[in-house]
């Protein structure tokens, strides 16, 4: 494609793929365009276990990393221990995970363990822990790293300067994206209301010609609801200088769900997702499901990041893992996070096969606005 | 502009202009698109005395008529008599009005007076209200009908079937889309939850692909957060026949809000707006203002349409005249339903201004698409 962001970048086609499954990271760089490794659960030897694989398996094609280093959040966890961080969940938050889990016959008794196994998290979120991340991403060739919420810190920007590696972030409002682009962040991701994971209120729709309004020089992609290379052209149309998606990659036989949660994927309409503070703490999309609806109808409010993941994320692995052992309560109860585009993703397939799509569609989406202008 | 729609309907360019607003409608059909004109909060005299007028001032180009004829609502109403509809509205959403209008210092003497002179709204709804205005719609050489709320009812798919005028009908949703195909509507309004007005909760992004996947060959016309030429070009490239507008024409010298709105409006970001049933009794999208803030934060529950309007309306027309006056509290309640593009509606222009850029930037959307596809 004739676009210098794939110039600078060394891609061909202006698709990024957020994922936190290596496979489609590497399928999606090696189909020409570029994966982008969610990395915020893992620890710094996990990332670099996968990190380590993607780069064998990329075709040495560029690939990126994309992490959650937000201000607010370093505040937060960094003065706490493990154990002060455990000790800090409230008893009415892991009743009502038990209560629900109870109710579905799924049980919960490796919780604690799981718990502590996921700690490393808010290590993550910390400036300690973050440092390390950016040490592990940084001795890879990355070609981009983006971060995921919040204004990049000084370190990271710095750093990625130095490795001469853009930076992207994630971007709600036009007032995100001027306080980005003073910041010096090298590309935005202006995120719309309809996307999977954290989310703001406004649409792609509007968010995507409102980016790139104040975005000066600087390069938007498009993100929220597309799934499809015709959006992909819309987003193109509006200004943006690529898509950056997450949900597509879920239902390829790659993607990291179940397959009771691909399933269920593939069955949405797009009125199926809610946005919820129950997963985060934050306000994230997620699929509709039994979990969702419990916390909607009766769950307590929500803690901030990062406790809330501490109450949600070891019992959503315990139900993801029963789920697909053939458990009915737990695949009532199984969900994710993902976009309204859920409504659009009909059809198992392969990741490569989903960038190819793209551009077949991409392409027929530019011919069919260019044959409104003939005469 | 090459397109079958624009060929049937006898229009240069497939940019619809819903509005309440008689010398907007003309202006939009004059300037080369179809000006479609709001009807439902007139009496039928009222609805013949714009026809008329717009008629004679649209130099002879096609324009249309929107009403809200919805299945539901004519069970709801038409039974009861006036003062039945009036004894009928409950103290609590009587004295919460009056004390939000007593707090701004507004007062509220003559809601009773401007309440009755309303009724006709929910006549409107009713079976023989709606007849009545389909009466007199017919009676012009209008070029498309449309109902706002719902699959049209049976006479009005007849009558315009005799007439040769085509039905176009406003969804939501897919499922909505697809029984308004069964229906016979002739064309789609697929409306984003971006949308001023009445809205659902599918983003415009993602809504447009879905209810073209099942439009067959029934033209789909994109509307939510619509207020520029690209992102016109954008939904065309997702295979909408064009875009149907209602907010961009408010802050136009024509548009009927009061200087005091409009105002709002130009200052407004795409995050000053909230969906809410405190104004119809369904979901609609407005401008923020102690109004609805007043109203989310302590508000009775909203009664069913269309017993809120007669709450919510004679209150708002009053702010509104205030507000025109120099009113301080009246100013700062005043609101208008309006959607997120409001974000990207920053300078007051004319509508046959609107008319013109979105055109000039339809074609540059279309041509920045191109230049991706050069070597």
């Amino acid at each position: 494609m004739n676009s210098a962001l794939c110039r600078d970048l060394g891609i061909e086609f202006p698709l990024f793929a957020f994922s936190h499954c290596r496979d489609v990271v590497a399928a999606v760089s090696r189909a020409g365009g570029m994966g982008v490794f969610g990395a915020v659960m893992y620890t710094p030897e996990q990332l670099r276990t996968e990190l380590e694989w993607i780069d064998a398996n990329c075709g040495g094609k560029p690939y990126g990393v994309d992490l959650i280093v937000p201000t607010s959040i370093q505040r937060q966890g960094s003065s706490l221990s493990d154990d002060q961080l455990l000790a800090g969940l409230p008893d009415e938050h892991l009743a009502f995970v038990e209560a629900t889990l109870a109710q579905a016959g799924v049980g919960s008794d490796d919780l604690d363990e799981r718990r502590r196994a996921m700690l490393h998290f808010s290590h993550n979120l910390d400036s300690g822990g973050a440092e390390e991340m950016l040490d592990v991403a940084f001795s890879f060739p990355i070609r981009l790293i983006a971060n995921a919420l919040g204004t990049p810190p000084q370190i990271m920007l710095d750093r990625a300067r130095i490795a001469g590696v853009p930076v992207a972030a994630l971007v709600g409002s036009k007032k995100h994206a001027e306080r980005q682009v003073a910041a010096g962040v090298d590309i935005l991701v202006a995120a719309g209301g309809e996307a999977g994971g954290h989310c703001g209120e406004i649409s792609t729709m509007v968010l995507v010609p409102e980016v790139v309004s104040v975005a000066g020089g600087t390069p938007v992609l498009a993100a929220g609801g597309i799934v499809t290379g015709r959006q992909m052209a819309a987003a193109m149309a509006m200004g943006a200088a690529g898509a950056w998606c997450g949900s597509v990659w879920l239902t390829t036989a790659e993607g990291e769900p179940s397959q009771v949660v691909k399933d269920k994927m593939l069955a949405a309409t797009s009125s199926d997702t809610v946005r919820s503070r129950s997963r985060t703490g934050k306000t994230s999309r997620q699929l509709k499901s039994a979990w969702t609806e419990a916390w909607e109808a009766q769950g307590p409010s929500p803690l901030p990041m990062p406790f809330q993941s501490l109450i949600s994320e070891p019992a959503l692995a315990r139900i993801e893992k029963l789920a697909q052992g053939g458990h009915q309560g737990a695949a009532e109860l199984a969900t994710y996070w993902v976009g309204q585009g859920v409504g659009l993703m009909n059809q198992m397939t392969s990741t490569a096969e989903v960038v190819q799509e793209f551009k077949r569609d991409y392409l027929e989406a530019a011919e069919r606005l260019m044959a409104t202008l003939e005469d």
